[in-house]
Formats: structure tokens, sequence, C-alpha cells
């Protein structure tokens, strides 16, 4: 196979910090990749030049990644389509939002063999029957591409510093996996390929809810056992959640960065969780402590939380996730944050005498 | 049955934090309890006052747990003996340096049928055949009474200001997981029960090593990703060894509270991470250090993974283990801490193509 043009559609935080690592991968891995990476500009006026035009002359996206450099076979291209004209990979890493018209604009000017790696953390929506839908399957609908995802434990600062760190692709094609892997994996940028795409994905989304809950606790000044706690609970709820509407999802897929870690990190290091402590500690609207914290950035949580609530309310099933729902109740200010705990005392994990395997 | 006598052995931080919970649930299950709790201590003059009186009189640890209350029916008593005199139950928790010469003191003298539960997070050494030894396994050997641990994410500070939390308990008997059960699960310390024992055990044990890895990665400025990469390699490799020397061990119970939410406190609340970031700060010796931050306490993370080492030696497995093996070579001299990531880069975890089920 002749070696394949890759397109990063995407230059924010994570997509600058990622078209870093695939700057070089491609120049490792020569006869699998074109050397020169294409990324998707949506241009802006920054200090007064074109966005493009900086990236291509100084390497470096000053406003969303300043101060780190872009390998210079780094390209950007402003127009979608010329973009991803003869490319043989896309990578999507656009907030959610934008994906449908992404797609709607690259319809039937794809060439044929394509394929897709999703790096957007969250959930399309809810459908009428209540099911799920997720980013990876408005790609696959809309353009008939095969669909990868990664997720892993990835604050974007920190990935562009090079600082050791793990990922997880999850892809139901073999091939596919081994060639995506050569496309991501460096010394510091440790993948693993799993089969089990689904399960990847919902948990880039799901941690965000925990994430929140993770939050609520620090800002009450619970300590480090609660927090573990509700991480823990949290976690539960998700292998829950994705077993009962995915049950395919296999457990250890949990223990990859994916999973477990990503979690840890985002409960930890992340903004959902930075977002929903300051609004217990301030008091102020949800919305209004996200403008004042995030520049700009949104945080995912909250409305994932929502997305969730609706699909276990039509299917009935808010009972079994008393986590998830009080994340949800808490940001709508049904619930003040300090019943947090309140939810979780009775959680069904604690039901029984509980003697198990 | 008649109520039976609960005897805590020890009065340290975290016996005392546990003597609030247990004064608390023998009033509420006198069916099952007897109203008083008897806590052996150690003797000791503190502030020129006998520490059992001081107890007896101001229901107070003023030396291991000042400034909490311990309930009225927690008796000390002195005599080691004489505590465990027609006891039904007894909660072992003092450093497990300390178990072979009570239970030599103890034997013989208890009335049938009495049974013990361990909270001692250490293992009990390594046999000439490489084999570990559990603290489990001396008092069970040495008394031949039936052994259930609890373990989980308690730092004991936090379990003394009933803060919310969770612990599991780990018990092969399911009729003395229910009756413990009821000695230890509150509105704010929430347990479960598994019948997987020894794999409850050797998560108390085994994440103080990998605390020690997420110290070192703290103390060389490493962000969340890198730590919960540390974490999440660290907890595949106890899984792993779980498994090689303790075949029956089930998956679910690492995600239970002495799993996975021990593990996530543990590194980031605990005393290994502490003395462990301080190490790669300062520059200065594990012991120094240990002595500077701890006021008379041990890291039994250093100690373990010198276990853990001595085992995977003997069973030639070393290389199978490259985190656990770098936190002892670190804290013996003989690697940089600046080198745990590169006995992380190859980790096996990380091997082959990779595509896991």
């Amino acid at each position: 196979m002749a070696p394949r043009k890759v397109t990063i559609i995407g230059s924010g935080n994570w997509g600058s910090a990622i078209a870093r690592i695939v700057g070089s991968t491609v120049k490792t891995h020569s006869d699998e990749f074109q050397p020169e990476v294409v990324m998707w500009v949506f241009e802006e006026i920054v200090d007064g030049k074109k966005l493009s035009e900086v990236i291509n002359t100084e390497h470096e996206n000053i406003k969303y990644l300043p101060g780190k450099k872009l390998p210079a076979n780094v390209v950007a291209v402003t127009d979608l389509v010329e973009s991803c004209k003869d490319a043989g990979i896309l990578i999507f890493v656009v907030p959610h939002q934008h994906v449908p018209k992404i797609c709607a604009s690259l319809k039937g000017k794809l060439k044929p063999g394509t394929i897709a790696i999703s790096l957007i953390k969250g959930l399309s929506g809810v459908q009428k029957d209540g099911g799920l839908r997720l980013v990876s399957d408005d790609i696959n609908e809309s353009l008939g591409i095969d669909v990868a995802v990664l997720m892993g434990a990835n604050l974007a600062p920190e990935v562009a510093s090079d600082n050791y760190c793990e990922a997880t692709i999850g892809t139901t094609k073999q091939d596919q996996g081994e060639v995506l892997k050569k496309l991501f994996h460096t010394d510091n940028f440790r993948i693993n390929v799993v089969q089990d795409a689904h399960t990847v994905e919902l948990c880039g989304a799901l941690k965000n809810v925990v994430a929140c809950a993770a939050g609520f606790s620090d800002g009450l000044g619970y300590g480090d056992n609660t927090k573990a706690a509700v991480i823990r609970l949290g976690l539960m709820e998700i292998v829950k959640f994705i077993n009962e509407f995915y049950p395919s999802a296999n457990l250890e897929t949990f223990f990859e960065s994916c999973g477990i870690a990503d979690l840890i990190t985002t409960c930890y290091g992340g903004r959902n969780r930075k977002v929903c402590e300051a609004f217990v500690k301030t008091g102020k609207p949800l919305a209004e402590v996200e403008k004042e914290l995030l520049n700009g950035q949104s945080a995912q949580g909250p409305l994932t939380a929502e997305e969730l609530y609706d699909t276990l309310k039509v299917n009935k099933a808010l009972e079994k996730y008393p986590l998830l729902v009080a994340v949800h109740r808490i940001c709508k200010g049904e619930l003040k944050p300090s019943q947090l705990v309140d939810c979780l005392r009775n959680h069904p994990e604690h039901a029984g005498h509980g003697f198990k395997k």
C-alpha cells in the first residue's frame, strides 16, 4: 500500500499537541505515511495575522498552544475539503458539535479506503428512543468509513511538554489498529490498542461526569477518602452503564489508560473538576464559573450528565445510577452540592450483605 | 449465639479511629455484640499521665488521635491477655512487626470460636522458597483461628472526622462476613464484603509501593498524565502479581475500595507518596526524610518493595514487574529517581502490536 496522507481535522489545544506527535511519527514510518501532515485550521485573526499563516511560517499555534513548536512538516490548510483531499487517515479533533457540519462538507469527497480516528471526548446526543449517539457513529454513518477512537489520560499541555503518558486506541479492525499505533506511539506517548472501541469512546465521555462529582467533593472540603469513594463509585456506574447499553464491553478495557487512568487524571487535573469545585465554593452559576475559569473552552461534564440522565430516564434506570443522576441534578440546581453524599450513602454497590465473589 | 465481646488490639492512629466506629456499632447491634469494646493499649506516659487512664477518663487518645472523642464504651486495658479474655472478635491494628509477639502471648488463651480481622497493611515477610507471608497467615497459623481482613481508602484522620468513605472486608466465610459487616458498617463508613480475602490483603500492602513511584513522579515535577500512567501500570503489576502468586484472585476485587480507591488515595494523600516526593526534592536519605516528615510513623512502601523484589528474584520474574522493581532500586540508591520513566517506557503492557480483546 502506498504511504497514506494524514490530515488532522482541528487545530485547538489538543489538536496542536497531537500534531507535534504525528508530525514526528510520519517521518519515522515513511513507508506507511506521507511526510507532510495537513492540519485543517479554522481561520482566525490573531494579533492582526492569519492563524494559518503564523502556523506555516513560525510553526507555532500562537492562539491555542503558545510556546510549543510544531514540526515544520505540519502544514495548515484552511479549506476543509482541500485539506482532506486524497487523505488516507483523518484525525478528528474538534468540539463535537462541529462534527455534523464537517462531515456534510466532506461527504462524497473522500478517496475510497480512507479511515478516521476520533479524539473527541463527548457524546453526540440522545436519540428519541433513549439510545445514545456516539461521535464515531456520526462520522461513520455520515461518511461511510471506519472510525477508530483514541482516548487516555492526556491533559493536552502535559502531552505538549512531552511528559511520559499513555493512551488507548479502540478499533474493531486489527490491521487498522496496527497502522494507527504507528501513527501515535512515541517514546513518551505509549499506545495500547484494544478491540473494544465503544467502551474506549464511552469512557472518554462518561469520566467527565464523575469529575464533576469529584469537583463537588473538593469544593465541599471532603478529603482524599471521600474523593476516592466518589471516583470508585463513578467508575462502577460507568462500568454498569456501558455493560447495560453496550453489552459487548470487556472488563479489562477499564484497566487501560482510557479507563481508570483518564478518570484519575480528569478527577485531579481536569477542567470539569475545577469548574465544579468553584461552583460549590463561590455559589455562582455554573455558566458564569465556566466563563471565568476556562478561557473560552467548555466543560463537557454537565452536558454529558444531562444526556445520560435523558437516556436513563427513557430506560427507567435512574435509580441504578445515583452518582450520575446526582451530578445532573446538582448542575441543574435541583439538589444542593452537599446532598451528593446522601445520594451515595445507599448506593446499590453497598446493598445486601454484599458477599461477592 | 450470645453477644460477642469485641477487642481492638492496638491503639494508634488507625486503631483509635476504628474504635470510634466500633464503639458506636456495638450499641446498634446489641444482639450481636457486647456493649463494651476493649482496646488493648501499650502503656505510655504522655504529659506525665498514663495513656490508658487518659483514655478511660477523658475518652480521648491524646497521643495518637488528639482532638477526637472516643465513645465512653471503649475501655482501655493494658494487659494483652486480659484484654482478649473471652473475646469473640479480635481486631488486629498494630504495626505488623508486633504481630508474632502478640500472637505468642495469646496462644492457648482464647476461647473457642474466636475470630480475628486484620486491619494491618503490610506483608509479614518472605519465606526461604520465595513465597510471601501475609500478616493474616501469621495470625491464623499461630492462633489457629479464622482471620478476615479490612482494607480500603481510609486515611485515618479523615475516617476520624466522619468523612464519607468505603472499605472492603475480605473473608472466605459468609456468616463471618455478615457479622463483621455489622461491626464496621456505618452511615459514613460503607462496607462491601468479598470472598477474595488474599487479594484484599495484598492490595493493602502492594499499593504502598506504587505510591512510592507516584511520589517520585511528583518529586520530579511530572504532571497528572504521568502520575496516572504510573498508577495504572502499578495497578497492572499488582493484578499480575496477585494472579501469579495467588491464582484464585478475582478481577472484580480490584474495583472494590481495597483496590483502585485505596490506590488513588494513597498515591495522592498517603505518607509513602509524601516521603518519596521529599526524597527526590531534597536528595536526603530516605530514612532521614521519613524521620523528618512522619512524626515517628513509618513508610511501609520501601520495605514492601524489598520483600516483593526478593520474592520476584527467587521466582525469576523481575523483568515482568518493571515498576515494582524500579521502586526498590531507587529506594536502595541503585537507580536515580529520574530513571523511573525509562523503566516504564518498554513496559510489558506496551509490548507487541497490542491488539487486545
